[in-house]
């Protein structure tokens, strides 16, 4: 069978009108702020109108199915398509003029990165940043949909493991699925997004700040409307709310849904929330300690900043209250190698996933005792249930890729003239979906200074990144252009 | 059952004689330089009758057969026995009389890693130098001894890829294995060293130098007798036989035995030995334009120059003719990357190897297919025939430990104070058994500068990459000490 394409550009299509739909809501900010509000009409119209152009050129093909051969480019193509003209805004209104930085940007947006071009952010229109903020969490929002329906469908591993703890998911047909999914968690995105945006609101944030800063904490985005980011904000209560709610971004929705239904006890029985609340403890613990031999702030300051940023970059939101890589090397080492952490399956956290850790730890203690026992059958268990070595395989495989991937995308930042830290630092935090990395694009720094080349590269680590790897790659292996 | 240490004790008394008789050997390279030879005959007496003294202390024991239990203490023990001991003649001459220092030079020598704490080489008696090259040149022996006869009996793994290949070798007992495994390849050790040791002589090298570079460059280890290390020899010629040997060193022993025998094809068809050859020639290739475009020397020199560091860094033998990370920023990268390559398996080279290398890719590859068709029975196929499943994952696992030592690793070198080059330099390069790294411990530097308890850690590091992680990892897991 060779790619039915009607089908990809008709959701394509659909994507684009959401899009544009979006684009419009940004009119009534724009209006409230006494500012150029056309950009976003003729943007949001433009928009809409491309995508019933694309979706009436394919009518019809809604009576077929989307098969896996079609779901990895609908998957990559809707991210790219949403990103190109979601710059729109930025490139009509003149607030990032040229395609390479407003494509870069928006991106950074959707696929829930938070790395930014911009020097000056409070320079730039309210309505602007507001689209920008909620690039994020459209993100978001498509990351939920992506990993707990369409990933399994696709077949793109590990997924399976935390799936079959999802609520009233069978491994149906794609459709029914989705909706199902959409109905379930993203009115606990939305209901966690009011109540976030809410309590800032209440901690003394205007309410503009706190809707960009709820959208794009619930996104584990991390934009922020201020050039500080959440230093702005000098207040104790907004920073340990922020600190919360990303905490519960970076954590599967599928068990804040239990959490809801008063079902604590699969929480508390999930390994991998275990292993998530306990891996920030032990690094906010061990931070802190660091910390206390260098700063010479009040104790809770340094225990609020070195809390923040172990959540911010652990969950891949990537805000800023302090930039660690001035506090000392070996702070700096360990918030790069946070950097290659990611928090739960299943929340919108991107990086590599605590799950995969949990796998791979175990596995490798496994292999020990596989070498000393070589006939023996020894599964890693998970979940209290044994993994199968598919499963296993996969994760492996999947770690031994994003490895790679850093290894060449380092070598390739740093062919394009970036320092040894800089190229290190762009590749992980990009690929991981964070936000700030190390060097040049440190927590103090952004990523206006790098080259063009260096932007386009970056932005297909943040969506080969954003997709788990397999959906992007998949699109360069000859065994998807074969039929099948 | 219990561990025999009777048995591990005796097999230690053994290496303790063999160490001293080597030690002995250096005491007419002493007399003959009017140097002070007491050091020699003492340290060599001593470990002679410590030796001795073990083995009687446990005498009959040799009735018992070493099992896998008392392999992985005997390989491990032997390693850090003969380092301790072998560090005497340092120590008692007084060329380097703290033991930290001592001990980190010595087991850097049988290791054949050929990082330095010396800092005016030129300024120590020949016959601790010669010493300290010899310690490389029995490392490599045990090094051929290990990973063709001992490793596979340990179970531990990868290894039965290309022990299939070997000459004569089957999966038996142990003591008949070493007896056929030390004929054919030490033959050919000893036969290519002294074949390097008469050319460089023949290109002008004393033979006193040329005897030195012989033994270390059979064994990947990189010690030199000069401070400038290679770049003193300022002869083409002497720089392309080293270039040749090293590439020697790192090739396969049982391949270059069908060489000797004129069975080219199994050389030809090996396809590590293809793809070490193309990596190392692409390597070359790559670094001659990337260096064109900054050197300006002739063009003779900057090819040489590039072409020995790529050998010397991917064989891991670490000699230096040119400070690499003085080039740019892009080859520091690109030769940081190479601390993980290491050349061919049952070679005496150190590191991850080509084969490892091949096996990950080419299983990455496939995984993309597999995702893709879900229900296929993909295995990777190395040398025309399917690796079993057992063997890729312990590649795989492999591979994520080496990651994570060398991940945590670094974060230990960070915290003991050493800035972020040299905290991911000196750990990559002690892992991989290369010598020179990034940083302050890059080509022009050396080891002597860090602090002591920055050397007891690399120590550790360079034994767990030594013995392929598995062999002293084992030692840590709670399986090794229970009962089986």
């Amino acid at each position: 069978m060779s790619i039915n394409y009607k089908v990809v550009i008709n959701i394509l299509g659909m994507l684009l009108i959401l899009n544009g739909a979006f684009m419009l809501l940004c009119v009534p900010i724009s209006l409230i702020y006494g500012e150029e509000h056309l950009t976003f009409i003729a943007s949001g119209l433009l928009v809409i109108s491309t995508g019933f152009i694309l979706r009436i050129l394919t009518r019809y093909s809604e009576l077929y199915d989307v098969r896996k051969k079609e779901g990895y480019l609908v998957v990559t193509g809707g991210w790219l398509v949403m990103s190109f003209f979601g710059s729109l805004p930025y490139m009509i209104s003149g607030a990032i003029p040229g395609l390479t930085d407003a494509f870069f940007e928006t991106l950074s947006g959707f696929s829930t990165t938070g790395a930014s071009i911009l020097n000056d952010i409070e320079s730039v229109d309210k309505g602007i940043l507001f689209w920008r903020s909620m690039t994020q969490w459209i993100g978001g929002m498509g990351i939920i949909v992506l990993t707990i329906a369409i990933l399994p469908f696709l077949g793109i591993g590990g997924i399976q493991l935390f799936i079959a703890e999802s609520p009233g998911i069978s491994p149906d047909k794609l459709k029914p699925r989705i909706k199902e999914t959409a109905k379930r968690l993203w009115l606990i995105y939305v209901g966690l997004t009011v109540t976030e945006i809410f309590l800032l609101w209440l901690g003394g944030m205007s309410f503009y700040d706190a809707a960009n800063h709820g959208m794009t904490t619930m996104a584990t985005g991390g934009f922020s409307t201020k050039n500080a980011s959440i230093a702005y904000f000098d207040s104790p209560f907004i920073q340990y709310v922020i600190i919360l709610f990303m905490m519960l971004a970076g954590t599967n929705f599928s068990l804040t849904y239990f959490g809801l239904h008063w079902n604590f006890k699969k929480i508390v029985n999930n390994e991998e929330f275990r292993f998530y609340v306990g891996f920030i403890m032990s690094l906010t613990i061990l931070v802190i300690i660091l910390v206390s031999g260098i700063s010479h702030g009040p104790f809770e300051e340094s225990f609020r900043n070195s809390m923040f940023q172990v959540v911010s970059i652990v969950t891949t939101t990537g805000y800023v209250t302090y930039d660690y890589t001035s506090w000392s090397y070996l702070l700096t080492i360990l918030f790069f190698m946070m950097l290659f952490a990611g928090a739960s399956a299943g929340s919108t956290a991107g990086g590599i996933k605590i799950i995969r850790h949990i796998i791979l730890l175990k596995n490798s203690i496994l292999e020990l005792k596989r070498i000393i026992h070589p006939s023996a059958v020894l599964p890693v268990r998970f979940n209290g249930r044994a993994v199968s070595t598919n499963i296993t395989s996969n994760i492996l495989a999947f770690m031994i890729i994003y490895i790679a991937v850093f290894g060449v995308g380092t070598i390739i930042m740093s062919s394009l003239g970036n320092d040894f830290e800089t190229a290190l630092g762009s590749t992980a935090t990009c690929l991981g979906n964070v936000g700030p990395g190390i060097g040049s694009v440190g927590p103090a720094n952004n990523f206006a200074h790098l080259s063009m080349s260096s932007k386009w590269f970056l932005s297909f680590l943040m969506i080969v990144g954003r997709l788990e790897l397999f959906t992007v790659l998949v699109l360069f292996s000859p065994y998807y252009w074969r039929k099948f």
